[in-house]
């Protein structure tokens, strides 16, 4: 197979340089188009400014590369075949309709996760809501593309697991949360050392409310033409930062409407759960996307938040709630699954689907 | 005023040396005795094989007193009007009572607080359990003293908040809490670097059992000479560990079982709050007890854990939960209000209230 | 005595927040005058917006000041008796000198540490640079008011012990130094929480200039109405940053040109050394400038900062170099002694000496 | 080739885990015996009571595989062509000369890295000590068998950069160094957090004595049967611990006796160097030993470490040195490099050589 050809926009930023980062030697895709708010000569030269925080050097083809104006959605179309979006939420508003006119964007930024048209997809929970673009193409007008986004880094741990108990028959009606996120959720510079040495900061711009709608749509159906919300579940989240580089942990409890499975039946059904992704072997779907640990003190960000290349979930200390059902611990890790490596498995499940295809 | 004579048992440990630490230049209390595992001729020389970890040296009189055997009560009973004891749960187990035969005990330890004759007493929330000390000296035979105990540090932070609204006639039926501890909680050497550093671990041994228990204890009432727990309150707690030296945090979600107060009233409530500490005027009494913070990213350990020289605890992000009615989050320096300084004021109170005195 | 009445020239950066933290019940100074780059109503709503980040509120009589605009010499004029610059280099360059024009300025920038007509203090070290200051006035026409400067951050906790060794009769000539230094060194938001997670950065902009050739002007004599830097000495350092938020490291390596005093005798040295803020009683001045330490693993960051209020360096690990002559450890408060403390202390010694006065 | 078969005492402990770990699918090498200071009858059962530290999970051969009581060399004979010794010096000291009647004993521990008999081997640098090996086998009357030892981990970043220079005909005489070192150095539990949060300790046991003699054998020549000490290298150094997990970094200040190199000549000299493990091409061999990076800010441990697999060494701020010729930092992991992986390379080595073959 000859590989796509894939366009970074904001690719100068924490997100984009992570997207450069992983992928290196991908399967399928090749990074032929990088975009950023100004115009630079190479990428090279456009990150030494800001400076480059991967662990391994920029590859060659792509140091040499040029950075081109975001707003020239005329160069992305002639040298991609689609565009991750890396934007920060504002441009992301103005540039990504504009990209999806022409090419397939599939988005890490939150401008439109509400919008009932846009796809928020987790592909091993929502691929189903991939059938909503025919409608989003006509009511927006795109010509030639489409905009499925991601959603929040916040979540990405605890949605799997709710969600297998929900596939598997059992409601879940409330879920008490708090989350203790890590630094590079808030990107580069992000949060001050002086926030982060022997201090936690309990609050996150905007994160709890994410954490607790995006989820709804995330579980909702299409009717009509439109992504309805599950109205089932309610949510209440506590968002922290700690200093922890990487891996975001969520503390859980857990209520089920109706009947509520036994310990051993919720083991069971995380341990078996898979998606779509894990049923089309796409090339960044972890084996087995929920991994449960026995041991007492874990999740731990610095052991378990590189399981399956950092796209497995862990999840530990499943236990009785003395007000709820059941209480538990999870995390994942936030720049992979919860960014970049999340909308790599994006775009393979819309390679996967055709809707991304060569130009 | 003649200054009592006080002990410490445990005297070399974490908790034992914020005892000295914080009772240097106490208006009423002097050091007088000290104990640990081992005899010493010099508490300079016990200190200076496992470290003297205070930001202040140890005052000359207490570095030249004796280190006696924890075993050696007679010294004790010579040496001093009552003790502090900083023991581990094992040795109170066994030695507190042989102690609170002859001395008043004024514990941090574990080993009684389960125990129905010993009051674990918060000197804002619960001073009228002292009641309960005749019952405890006469079915337990103590000939000259009793046991009172503080409860566990991890609880210190909301139980204040809690029970103040509590007061104003608004039952609390349900707290889902996660607390985010600090190392120092775990004593030395405690917690290995290896573990918090780029880390959290979800998981302390014993806590949340101690986080869910000891507040219905604390909210009882004495009924036919015992302490009865107060059962209209159920606790869910998770508890981590967090690379943060002082303070324990702790993100609460409350549930009312009945009607519930305004956001403003319960503002109010918390400013208004005040004890028999504030009341009599304690030495280590913080001025308002519980202080509450407006700014959208408080409390934070390293901000606010000194608040009221560490006695006070500081609130923050009061706001509707979708769930239960409210959530916040609150803070208490465990080394202080959570441990020594919270044994210091339970003695400050039993002076004050005639359980100890010269002898 | 009246209060002398202070100005603060960038009050609200991270060293403007120390000074009024700083100067809160000072028995000599009272702050009727703030002014940063741009002009706020009041000071409290200047600090809301970026952010107030010392450890107790801001005094109600400094919340409710204005802020001038730092142009608007003039109303500093008309205000105060002297001002402290907390400026940034670029807007101290340009303003310093129109506010000595008409008032002392106590500096922090380092814009004029190079001048040799401008005395960089060290109280204890070179208060006869103070004699300068009729010459500066002169050549640079200053008509009521003077600079002086306080030297770089990085320098104060090896500067009183090599110097104290040179006052005792050993030259000095070679230093090699490597330091650890806190994130507070760099201001706010400063360093990245993502730089100092698992982490050290190896560099530190502009920071080992400063650190090698700072010493040899404050070592320095003046001849012919200007500072000379003194010749006998070369210093080579490394500069880096460590996961501590206050108090610099220092490990130094020192070698003599003639004669070596033995290990007792530099403890000796060390342990009686006192400067003229000690002879005056100033109120900032530490007890005992240098504190040493006899444990092996001293000082601390955690530990030591605090010493003497913030304003002593501490000292340890005192042995003898296979290369040099000795080597030991030093640490000093960066944003007290480092910073704002140490501007007071210069202030202090400009009452004293009768620079500043009442106008 | 048929795998030999390896074996590993000290095997629960911090570097016996990370043997482990990196054995995992060598080429070479198969685990085939382990041993502790206890006997357990499975691996896995031994490191659950104490806790498995490694990212990823035991193999389930080696998890398996009985643990032997570490006196037991009978076992070790019939299980194994050669062990790593992951011993603590003191049974070290006892049980490797025993071990090494029967088998290559390829050791991490320090107990005969002063034996002028004992090779002290890093491969790029002094293969040639191997031919020490028959003069100790007859003096020490080994039957069948050796000890090869490795050196501390505080020297691993500087000696290659510093040997590339003397084997490209510059002499270093002299060497000024702090290392800025990680946590895992001091193993498990190792540091508590209360030492490494917020805080560093400028003091490690014995690892300054270390840092400065062993340099000196691993230059050293053979004559007349024995490993006698280079001579003209002097080299002081300070040793501290910092809040990193892995990492150790190497401030370093260096004379020349003679001539010394440009600028661009040591950058090339770095570049080019190569050793045996490179012509060889062993399998733990870094493509490129010493890694030179431009950037100000490097080279930084969480970004420098893992370089090569954590096998190379990173370089960076080679400058001019006011005092000595030149300075620089340098980083190398020192659980990788410094310790499993730099005696699993000195085993291929030691196979290549012939010394290590199938029994």
């Amino acid at each position: 197979m000859k590989k796509l050809r894939a366009g970074i926009l904001g690719a100068t930023g924490a997100v984009g340089q992570n997207y450069i980062h992983l992928l290196k030697d991908h399967p399928w895709f090749k990074i032929t188009f990088l975009a950023a708010s100004k115009e630079t000569k190479t990428y090279k030269e456009a990150v030494s400014e800001r400076g480059w925080f991967m662990p391994k050097d920029i590859s060659n083809d792509v140091a040499s590369l040029t950075v081109h104006d975001a707003k020239n959605i005329h160069a992305a179309e002639d040298l991609c075949d689609f565009v991750f979006s890396a934007l920060d939420a504002e441009p992301a508003k103005e540039l990504e309709p504009l990209y999806a006119n022409e090419l397939p964007v599939v988005s890490n930024a939150s401008a439109y996760r509400k919008d009932p048209l846009v796809p928020m997809i987790m592909p091993e929970l929502n691929n189903d809501h991939l059938d909503i673009i025919p409608a989003q193409k006509k009511v927006k007008g795109f010509k030639n593309g489409f905009i499925v986004v991601k959603p929040n880094c916040s979540l990405q741990s605890y949605m799997a697991p709710v969600y297998a108990l929900i596939k598997a028959g059992y409601d879940v009606d409330k879920l008490i949360i708090t989350t203790l996120q890590a630094s590079s959720g808030a990107g580069r510079p992000g949060v001050s050392s002086l926030d982060l040495i022997d201090n936690i900061v309990p609050f996150i711009k905007g994160e709890e409310e994410k954490s607790e709608n995006e989820p709804c749509k995330i579980l909702g159906k299409i009717e009509n033409n439109e992504i309805k919300n599950h109205a089932g579940l309610r949510i209440s989240a506590t968002c922290t930062r700690v200093p922890v580089r990487d891996g975001h942990t969520a503390c859980v409890n857990l209520s089920f409407s109706g009947e509520e499975p036994s310990f051993f039946e919720i083991l069971n059904i995380w341990k078996n759960f898979k998606g779509v992704p894990q049923e089309y072997d796409l090339p960044f779907a972890p084996k087995q996307p929920i991994i449960y640990r026995n041991e007492d003190n874990r999740p731990q960000p610095v052991i378990d938040r590189e399981a399956d290349k950092g796209m497995a979930v862990t999840v530990g200390r499943l236990r009785k709630c003395n007000i709820f059902d059941y209480k538990f611990v999870c995390l994942s890790h936030n720049t992979i699954r919860g960014a970049a490596g999340g909308g790599i498995l994006n775009a393979e499940l819309l390679v996967h689907e055709g809707y991304i295809k060569r130009r």
